[in-house]
C-alpha cells in the first residue's frame, strides 16, 4: 500500500512511499529541504541504516541531530559543527579563567578584611 | 599510473589508487579505520564531493573535522557531536552564572568598604 502523498524523502528519491517508510514520520512532504540537506551530507541509505539500528523512540532525536550537523556542514564545509565545538571550548576556558580571577579577588578582599 | 601501495580508501573501495587520488594524502594505507568510519557515516562519494569543492589547503582540516564527527556519531548514534555541543552550552550557561554571582559579590564587598 502507498500513501496518498509520498514523504519528502521518497519524493526526492522518486520511489514509492510505503506505509512503513522509515523516513515518513520525520520528513513530511511540505518540508523538502530538511531531507535534501541530510541526503546531500550523509546520503539517504546511511541515514536509513542509522535509523533502523535505533529504537523508534530515539529516531526523532537522531533526525534532529543529523539535520543540525548537516546544516552546519553546508554552512561551513571545512569545519561543520566541529567549528562550534572548538569555539565553545575556547569560551569555556575563558570563562573558567575569569571565574578563577574573580574568586581569587574575593578571597583577597576577605583576607584583607580579617586582618 | 597506480601507486605501489593503494591508500586506505582505495583499498576499502577495492579500486585502483591513481596518482591524483583525492583521498590518498589524508588516508594512508596503515590507518584503515580512519577512512572506514568516514565511509560508514558519510559515504565515500559524499566525502569525495565535499573535498573536491574545497581548495587543497583546506582539505586536511575538513578531513579532521569529518573524522571527529563520524567518530562521535559512531560513539553516540542518537546525538553524535551535537551531544557535545549541548553539554558545552550548558557548561557555558553555568559558568556565566557563577561568574555573574562572583562579580556581584565583589561589587557588594567594595560598596561595603566605601561606606
Amino acid at each position: 500500500m502507498t500513501r496518498s502523498s509520498p514523504c519528502a524523502s521518497c519524493k526526492l528519491l522518486r520511489r514509492r512511499c510505503a506505509d512503513d517508510c522509515i523516513f515518513a514520520p520525520y520528513f513530511p512532504s511540505d518540508d523538502p529541504h530538511k531531507f535534501a540537506i541530510l541526503h546531500k551530507v550523509f546520503g539517504a541509505s546511511n541515514v536509513s541504516k542509522l535509523l533502523q539500528e535505533l529504537p523508534v523512540a530515539q529516531r526523532a532525536d537522531a533526525v534532529s541531530s543529523l539535520v543540525y550537523e548537516a546544516n552546519a556542514r553546508v554552512r561551513d564545509p571545512v569545519y561543520g559543527c566541529v567549528g562550534a565545538i572548538s569555539s565553545f571550548q575556547n569560551q569555556v576556558s575563558q570563562l573558567q579563567m575569569q571565574l578563577a580571577v574573580a574568586q581569587a579577588q574575593i578571597l583577597c578582599i576577605k583576607m584583607q578584611q580579617t586582618h
